[in-house]
């Protein structure tokens, strides 16, 4: 259920693909195209004008592969639908702006459940102010297959991209991790739903990106590089070295894991660890920060979100060499490979 | 093979689906949401600038509804799937300019065929001067679906759209309608493939929308409402005159049917009037022009783009009622029904 990417087509892999596609179709500078997580439009300024630039991300939904119709409530995949595309817009430092919605529909599916999905797109666009513009309609064979665009905005100079992290930049993150890869296990595993279980089905069902925590973070200078957490922490964060040219370090023992996973895992004998790195779709932002500075934003930050930045590690000079520490430890994970690298 | 509408979902058809969308997503002036061929963004400007917007239209074509894989090739539909969406940026009056590429596909596509798919949009993307600029690549458990989002540009003023036709504008389309219906149907009914036949497929494989025509027309101010021709001419006419509030005879007998269309059509006993009328996909331009000015736009559309305005009808202050003429004399549709609006 959760969001897997292709991880080979024959010989491509998506990383492999996405690189085919950047190579095929390169963008003249100043526009930004495939390779981070929105493209970025600046629109032309009169010269005493802040300049603003237009953001855009797309993201599809697959039944089968990205849900199972019998596992989401519709208002729960309609709202989802959007989430993961403000989630992109808040990467980037943008707010939200306009969207676009494709579905494709097989004949079988009903005009209650059509209803729910369609309310869950509109709570969200309610939610965070997007008006959804446009779209397409149409039939499907078999399967489900729900697509949006969405537009942002930002200021240009302000906007935060995946490869500007500097050596000794601490790496933190803006939420718990593991939470949504903790609620799919608990739908795969069909396991009885206490008040614990159904925070980790929450969490996997409704992200909550806050492109407000973005625009806010994008201010500042110290913050080198920015990204959001979809994939998993081990997949994305080796996706941000790369992208900058730098390795990293994280200290395991720092990784921020709710109590309600913490309490799940510990009960199911499940691997919290592993759920943390690779469970994916936490919707969070990670940063890249100027170790100098680093205190004085997270500080802020909690001051005004009421809510924490986690430390979790630093980055290095060591290029695309992710290492996992333990109290200062160097240690091996047997399940984070690289092998869609 | 053609874009198949979806006119029945339990009791939502298309239209109905999109006129609750409209309710359940109202745009605020300036912008134009849901319900024509594109949105409308109007952008900040000075008080001295001539206004620009942004138009975005968004369309999805999914496997074994709009296309069959051993039925086309690879490259035909990556270049189709960029053309359909240049076909909406056209008939507003813009200029296409950036593209976002969703692509679900099951494993068992192979690398050659994505390889060709891409080359299809870039070739499309090369002919029509866009950037694709992202998307989202995933995995899908049966079917392909491909989804595009167009992003372009035109001078506010004079953007088209379908709802001010006006009692005696003089109805014209800029091409051959029938024709991409006739190829589909050759490919249906595995029909020997002739030159004429050739002719057809290629009209169905690669429309051939064209910008320069659609903005040169919206310069004019004697041009009231403009549309491309998607679902056919009998289904949209009758979306421009609902739109529009009025009504619209026409003239049979002035219809374009191409040579090859007519010929295959003969051979085959085939009902060219149907193909016209409900073939769909034509991809070219139907017009609502002032009647006191149409003959000087034809003339000078002739002479800038070698190619003719065809004069087909007229606009009538009857609301929502489309009369087929046979000489001037009111003749039946059987297969003009209107059930799904």
């Amino acid at each position: 259920f959760r969001r897997v990417l292709f991880r080979s087509f024959q010989n491509l892999n998506e990383e492999r693909f996405i690189e085919y596609l950047t190579k095929q179709f390169p963008s003249p500078s100043p526009i930004v195209g495939i390779g981070d997580d929105c493209a970025v439009i600046p629109t032309e300024r009169g010269p005493t004008e802040q300049g603003m630039a237009w953001l855009v991300t797309t993201d599809a939904l697959v039944e089968g592969v990205h849900f199972l119709k019998d596992q989401i409530a519709a208002t729960d995949l309609g709202y989802k639908t959007v989430a993961v595309n403000v989630s992109d817009i808040t990467a980037m430092g943008g707010e939200p702006k306009y969207a676009f919605l494709s579905i494709a529909l097989p004949r079988e599916v009903n005009s209650t459940w059509i209803h729910n999905l369609i309310q869950g797109v509109k709570a969200a666009c309610e939610k965070w102010n997007i008006l959804l513009l446009g779209g397409d309609t149409v039939g499907s064979k078999r399967d489900i297959f729900l697509n949006l665009t969405l537009m942002g905005c930002a200021i240009t100079e302000r906007i935060k991209y995946r490869h500007q992290a500097q050596v000794g930049d601490v790496i933190c993150v803006s939420g718990y991790l593991g939470d949504s890869g903790g609620g799919l296990k608990a739908l795969q595993e069909k396991i009885r739903k206490t008040e614990d279980v159904e925070y980790l089905l929450r969490a996997h069902f409704h992200p909550e990106p806050d492109p407000k925590q973005g625009a806010w973070l994008a201010a500042y200078n110290a913050l080198h590089a920015m990204m959001d957490i979809s994939d998993g922490l081990d997949c994305d964060l080796r996706r941000l070295i790369k992208s900058s040219h730098k390795g990293a370090i994280i200290e395991t023992s720092q990784l921020p894991i709710s109590v309600p996973l913490t309490l799940v895992s510990l009960e199911n004998k499940w691997d919290s660890l592993e759920l943390v790195l690779t469970g994916g779709e936490d919707y969070c932002l990670l940063l890249s920060v100027s170790a100098d500075d680093f205190e004085s934003v997270q500080n802020s930050f909690q001051n005004t979100f009421k809510s924490p930045l986690f430390n979790i590690g630093h980055i290095t000079d060591q290029t695309d060499q992710l290492i996992y520490n333990k109290h200062g430890e160097v240690i091996q994970m047997r399940y984070t490979n690289f092998d869609h690298f």
